[in-house]
């Protein structure tokens, strides 16, 4: 079976999606819009996303991604602890005048960055692994943020380690691909909303629903409904799967105060690596 | 009085300050803590800052610097339609190789440049307005996405005009100072809640006391706590001035269930310009 993942070979996205299975193929993909495609279009069997970050919140390129998808469904999710590494082909940070990464990455490590090198330029790019191979190519002034795993790739010495602002660096994946899975007995299931009376007041009606059919919620976000400011959908994660007779109740009784319910699917709840 | 805008003149932030108040002293900061920092320390009067956009969501980085305010308050908001433009010393878009502007403005043109000019590089700057300076001084193969006024302070063609993947893309800012506003009877309060019960399953509760008390909220954003993923803290404004009984009521109700409350201030109802 293919997995897709955001690549290079030595990304973030390329260590989960190798702690998700060992038994896959693994095909690393330019952009998160390729990878959803190949689902998609059969290209891909599975692909592997981040969602969320402990430290900068929702990957909302991925969010707002998945509320377009057609076929594809989330079969299950991921959460692994994130640890960045400062590499180069040099050894001495005083050298570097450029710091490149994925913006994510940057983002986790900005107060350090801030503090301690401001005058070091940051440089965007679409991988923390295509940092790599560009600081290993450009030379002594170009640093890269990434894991350990993208250095030894790129036979990149290590300049600093840990630089990530918050000690507890975790990121949430999921795992997408057409087909749905069945209930494990531990499941989550995954939906957005967007409600009828446009406004985050008439949330509470909807939470209300949950409240009153003992499901626990473990995620909201709001995100912008692409119309002007004050119109949001609803992102919500809660325990249970879609089979269950309680929770297809809920979601009937939410149908009332919504114009659009996605749902995004139902699966395992997933490990902590 | 000095209003401390994301510099240097002629970014969004600047224009911003600008239509908020003709009689001030605008002060160009390299950074949102750099502008925090000023009105914090007294270097500043006033401060106008991005909080959320229409196409991209939260501005997150000032929503977490607001929470670590000490002294400073909101004292007013203001949203303005953004639009934006590919500006640079040549007039030909194929001679581009590389796009440069701040991350929001690059997020909110992604899906235009991702079809239309896929093999460009975007590069992010600390703002818009400098992103001009950059490509007026590298030449023909360096592009700015900005506004007209950052483009004629730098006497650059307008090369293609409403690069926005929105036709409603506007950007609300908030105004921070040292003193507190009055009511008028038309306010609106921010706050940011860090709940006992560390779920969004608890946000109901929260969300229930506002009903009962028939507050509209006009917004709920999370942001991740800074600690493990599914650890949340949530921004809530609603309508109604903290020196209103009802609103003092309510505050004391919803500190049974959080840990702390960040009052970020109360402040006139904002315009849309």
């Amino acid at each position: 079976m293919k997995l897709g993942y955001l690549g290079p070979e030595g990304s973030y996205s390329y260590i989960a999606a190798k702690l998700y299975s060992k038994s896959n193929i693994l095909v690393g993909k330019p952009s998160f819009y390729d990878i959803i495609d190949g689902v998609e279009n059969g290209e891909l069997d599975y692909a592997i996303l981040p969602i969320e970050n402990s430290t900068e919140g929702a990957v909302t390129l991925v969010m707002d991604a998945l509320l377009k998808t057609k076929s594809s469904k989330i079969l299950g999710e991921l959460t692994i602890t994130v640890k960045h590494l400062l590499l180069g082909i040099g050894n001495n940070i005083g050298d570097l005048k450029y710091i490149l990464s994925h913006p994510q990455a940057l983002d986790q490590c900005r107060q350090f960055l801030r503090e301690n090198y401001p005058h070091v330029q940051l440089i965007t790019c679409s991988s923390s692994s295509e940092a790599c191979s560009i600081a290993k190519e450009k030379g002594v002034e170009y640093g890269a943020i990434a894991n350990q795993y993208a250095g030894e790739l790129n036979k990149l010495n290590i300049i600093l380690s840990d630089l990530q602002d918050n000690e507890f660096n975790q990121t949430r994946f999921v795992v997408i691909g057409r087909s749905a899975e069945g209930p494990t007995g531990n499941d989550k299931t995954s939906i957005a909303l967007y409600l009828k009376d446009d406004s985050p007041g008439s949330l509470f009606k909807v939470l209300k629903i949950f409240s009153e059919h003992s499901i626990n919620l473990t995620r909201i976000e709001s995100r912008p409904a692409k119309a002007e400011i004050g119109k949001y959908v609803f992102y919500i994660d809660f325990i249970g799967h879609i089979t269950e007779e309680k929770i297809s109740e809920v979601l009937k009784k939410i149908e009332e105060y919504s114009n659009y319910i996605k749902i995004f699917g139902s699966y395992p709840k997933g490990e902590i690596k």
